[in-house]
């Protein structure tokens, strides 16, 4: 295993759209979605281990989950977990994990990896990453990975790549589009050199400061003045201070949609970002009926199909007659919903927000 | 009020057809089950303290639900309290009563009530169990209070009266024809001369015993031989080894049947034996889309409509396109079945025991 690579894993989302399992103190990436005895973190650096030495990864994550970090990674020494004391999207975050290792080590090479992520072909993965590793260290390139579309899902960013190729498998991009409509999202599944946005990138950290250093220049001059604080006791609260001046700007408007230094590498290792129940559903196990239980222990059903169905172990459920429902109980709190409308659950966050305050939430 | 007057509750049952709200641990009778304030036991001693000095009202129950009986009526004594080791149908439990009443006062005249059923126009049922009380000790008859019926309800017992006629308002009995089918209960309502039985009795101490004699000689026998242990120490250590003696009959199958001194006073005081959820949904508030919400403080639902929804309080429920169902939630245990189908709850509960044994029932 090469000493040189490192990892951040970006674990400060709030995961709002899987209320009431995923609630603002304890989020998505903290929770096992899928019933598999791990929580989408847990897994996350799992598979890093295979990539980094455990003392090369970091996280950073909002404060308010620096305990909920300790307690599921409990290898992961304090000075891993880096802390935000607000939210500011990506580019900052990637910022801080990046000049801090930067000071540790001026050749480190970095994947970037979302903490709420399944990635069912770990080998796949491992092996795409490390080619990443090694053509983002040879060609100075920001690599982004980019998932081999199997349907136009309108929930995803698009990656359009060109002919351009470096060490035969990594493309130039061309553009970056979020979220399609369907009618654009079946173009560009037909044109076939589209890709979906994965979120992970890969690269040398003198090739992503000098990123920094040319399209988010404010960024940039926020933690290179912090230099003489990494790795010292007082790191922690002069960023705390420094966060605050930050602009919320994610890295892909920030840097990757305008750098010409921007590869993509066509892969497929049983990805999904788990942003919906309709995703949680697809990978789940379910009966013949169609039926998605977890945990299933207690769950017993007459005559319902295609329901998902997720409580709080022990309790017992019975269902009847009831077809194509979400049916999700967390936190003295139960939703059922049809399997389609799942979209509307920020809505109902708000409106539950402004009828009961924040407890719920 | 006449120091003669008695009054039965019996309490006994086990309200499997509301599982999961009701348990065997804790059944119906001991619910507020509408949300009003006050459990059905409580209501039926409310009421009959208008009726009854509060001294000569009784209970009785299974063993099992002695604190709980202790705890919801806490006016009553210990001596007030008669339990029953096993179920045995109302005939066993009505003797027990009513010869432990005769040992105190033998000009005594018992009401027996349901301890579940729900009564809306109180000031129409004392009236009507007064004058039953006159009828019953100036005739030495047996009354029953027989409901005007509303609709050709299949779940309930009917019951046939004549023109013979006592006190201007109390008719001869014909038949009791327990649950008909709906074809038979449509020619029951048309024929105007059908009522539902209620399960709540009137009479004399003296004129029921005389029928136990003769028509339950031998339950009549068991209670017979413990007079001289009523009201005593003995009471109960008697009582629980003679009860299992006893054959598992009912009132109506064992005395009313059979008699020929039983008649019936139609009434109508908003009755409703609770039965089944369709009941409770029909007497719940609900909202302008038909939505039952016990209690309703923390239920938000989107298109949906006709629902009955009771959970714990404090529980924040979600629902959406949800139409016609029951969401009932209680003691770790979450039912969702459309309400047309909720006579299926006795499989249910079945289903369940085989799974997951008796700790849920």
């Amino acid at each position: 295993m090469n000493d040189n690579n490192y990892a951040i894993i970006m674990a400060g989302g709030i995961g709002s759209r899987f209320w009431p399992i995923s609630r603002t103190s304890h989020p998505k990436q903290f929770i096992d979605i899928l019933g598999t005895g791990k929580t989408l973190i847990q897994q996350t650096y799992d598979r890093l281990l295979k990539i980094c030495p455990k003392e090369n990864i970091y996280v950073v994550t909002n404060e308010i989950y620096t305990d909920l970090v300790r307690k599921q990674i409990p290898d992961m020494a304090d000075g891993q977990i880096l802390t935000e004391p607000v939210m500011r999207n990506t580019a900052p975050c990637i910022a801080y994990g990046c000049f801090k290792i930067e000071s540790i080590n001026p050749n480190a090479a970095i994947v970037i990896a979302p903490s709420d992520h399944l990635i069912l072909d770990e080998a796949a993965f491992v092996a795409t990453i490390e080619k990443s590793l090694t053509a983002a260290t040879q060609h100075g390139c920001l690599v982004t990975l980019g998932i081999k579309p199997s349907r136009p899902d309108t929930g995803y960013g698009y990656i359009q790549y060109t002919d351009k190729i470096l060490n035969s498998e990594f493309h130039k991009v061309k553009t970056f589009t979020e979220k399609p409509t369907l009618e654009i999202a079946k173009t560009f599944i037909q044109s076939g050199d589209f890709l979906w946005n994965a979120g992970i990138f890969v690269w040398s950290v003198k090739a992503i400061l000098t990123a920094f250093k040319k399209y988010l220049p404010e960024i940039d001059d926020i933690f290179e003045e912090a230099k003489p604080v990494y790795n010292t006791d007082d790191e922690k609260g002069y960023i705390h201070n420094a966060y605050q001046q930050c602009t919320n700007i994610s890295i892909d408007y920030g840097i990757m949609e305008k750098a010409d230094n921007v590869y993509v590498i066509p892969s497929e290792f049983g990805w999904s970002d788990l942003g919906t129940w309709a995703s949680i559903y697809q990978l789940a196990e379910k009966d013949e009926a169609g039926n998605a239980t977890i945990p299933a222990e207690k769950v017993v059903m007459y005559d319902s199909s295609n329901n998902m169905v997720s409580v709080p172990e022990g309790k017992l459920v019975i269902i009847k007659g009831l077809h194509d429902f979400i049916v999700v109980e967390s936190n003295n709190t139960l939703m059922i919903s049809p399997r389609s409308e799942e979209q509307g659950v920020k809505q109902i966050v708000a409106d539950v927000k402004q009828k009961f305050g924040t407890k719920f939430i």
